[in-house]
């Protein structure tokens, strides 16, 4: 399911460390410690809506969503999904499936332009990608 | 496709008003004049986060989305859709389909949270309620 046409958005590039990729979807890890917070970004160029997904990809993007989400509820401590497609400021269509916790800094408003990342180290970084990498079912 | 233990949770049904069945979700408006803001509930009892969907309902809330999300587009003056699914204060699934212009009151920050909703004019609320169902394509 490739498309030599799709390129990650620099501003995803920069605010992520890439994970991995799954059949449809590149998983970006958002590098902001205060949330555990997933990024799927389908591989296909030029995708801007969440109904600019093709139908014959709509099964596959909803079971990596589920899959994603699994991983935070079953080993990042998330006791909540909140999943959304935005892109008012980055135009590639991206779905956030963010972990959250009655505690968390922002609950129980969204996460989206809520104060300022706080970055990982980069060892817990390295560790937390690995992590993922494992619990997704794929190598890193 | 109907589920006899399925109520509407009472805090939607106080924020906004019922426009029409689709065949799997419950089409609401958000009682708010700032934003043309639809949101889809599956008829279904218990479903609390996106992944719950049961898979042979998956294609079909996708379709919605992408129904709802072009009458915004086509109908409302939406230049932008977000589409989330949240449910940190309200834990019945609901998505949320909310069509934004670059001159909003929000943009480009989230709708969620932003500010007080400004209530439509029963009378406003009851000729988008007629414009959308004949938009739906389904009779009041």
């Amino acid at each position: 399911m490739n498309d030599h046409a799709f390129q990650l958005h620099e501003r995803l590039a920069s605010d992520c460390r890439v994970i991995a990729d799954l059949t449809l979807c590149r998983v970006l890890l958002m590098n902001d410690r205060r949330f555990p917070w997933l990024i799927l970004v389908p591989r296909r160029a030029g995708l801007r809506e969440l109904h600019d997904v093709p139908a014959e990809h709509r099964v596959a993007l909803m079971a990596e969503i589920e899959v994603a989400s699994k991983v935070l509820l079953e080993q990042l401590g998330a006791t909540k999904i909140n999943v959304g497609a935005l892109g008012n400021v980055v135009p590639q269509l991206h779905v956030h499936v963010v972990g959250r916790r009655a505690q968390d800094a922002a609950w129980p408003a969204p996460v989206w332009g809520f104060g300022a990342a706080e970055r990982y180290e980069d060892s817990e970084l390295d560790q937390l990608s690995e992590q993922l990498r494992l619990a997704l079912g794929v190598r890193g």
